[in-house]
């Protein structure tokens, strides 16, 4: 799948290389923004992190705003991908584990700084991230949902088990280190097995 | 136990019946917040909805960032409370049963629109929930410590489990609507069995 024509939806620079380009600058953009705090972090620390001049910068991203939207949509795609790939290349079993780990390494993996913070975007950036944020969240329920018609999860309201098992992966990005003492592969796992199989014996 | 004489630390108005007014406040607060918006919450609308002037509003609180420091405050109090309290009042079994049901209910009962939303607040206001906060956490893995000692709990480090239980449930308060489609105690019950038990068959 594509991610990227996904995601370039609107932008200035519309050829492949642009897109690429503008991919391998927000990858930079995160870096700068976990070492800094999003809200300390400026277009220039930005530029001179990605070895840009500031003018080239704004030539990719109209502003901060417009580049943290960028960052954003480009996680809620991945994580798109994960969840459609989950309901298709796994075992009735196996899906909801695989949605659990692809979810976490995109999210701590991917070095996303900031996961799901875009409540201070202009309100038209916000509603576009609301909606693709709703898809995702939409395409969990569905293979719950699924999951239980086949037997392999136990009952219960599909939103809410998809509120737990999100809560406890997305709070993730935030108590994650990437230089800390659990790698990605360790936390996908506990993970998956411990909010599929519980916590008690 | 008296949470407000410890929330109360270094406030202006040191009498009992101040530190009342200053809770009935924080309360009516906290429901301001709630409709408006962190951000655009102003001191001036929180002294409109609590029926105070200005000046009154300020002789309770410095500012906007000190009101939104003491109802961080007053919650993680009572979160300390909770886990205190579920590692005496219950039988093993139970001990994180009732965690996360007092956790819910404190956060989404109390009408705590900003649980852990914090990263605004100057530095040595921070640094005191960041302590609170992590005081919290560490009763939560000594709780999941002593279940596993016990034998009611599975195996695994402790830190990723209360890193589990605590997402999943400190996440509620981003999606939680008081007057949505669940009440308090459905949230907490149905989460308390999907964590301990887990969400698989």
């Amino acid at each position: 799948m594509n991610t990227r024509s996904k995601t370039g939806n609107g932008a200035r620079p519309s050829s492949r290389i642009a897109a690429l380009r503008r991919d391998e600058i927000l990858a930079g953009a995160q870096v700068t923004i976990r070492r800094l705090g999003l809200r300390r972090v400026g277009m220039r620390q930005i530029a001179r992190a990605a070895g840009l001049s500031l003018g080239n910068l704004y030539y990719y991203f109209r502003n901060k705003e417009e580049l943290v939207y960028f960052c954003q949509a480009q996680t809620l795609d991945r994580l798109l991908e994960v969840v459609l790939e989950a309901r298709q290349g796994y075992g009735a079993h196996g899906q909801v584990a695989a949605l659990i780990r692809g979810h976490l390494r995109v999210v701590l993996g991917g070095g996303d700084a900031m996961h799901l913070e875009f409540d201070n975007l202009p309100p038209a950036l916000y509603r576009k991230l609301v909606r693709k944020r709703d898809e995702y969240e939409r395409e969990v329920r569905a293979l719950i949902a699924a999951g239980q018609k086949r037997g392999v999860l136990r009952d219960g309201d599909p939103k809410l088990i998809a509120f737990h098992v999100l809560g406890a992966i997305n709070w993730a990005a935030r108590w994650f280190r990437p230089d800390g003492e659990y790698t990605v592969d360790a936390v996908a796992d506990h993970f998956a097995e411990q909010i599929c199989g519980g916590i008690a014996k």
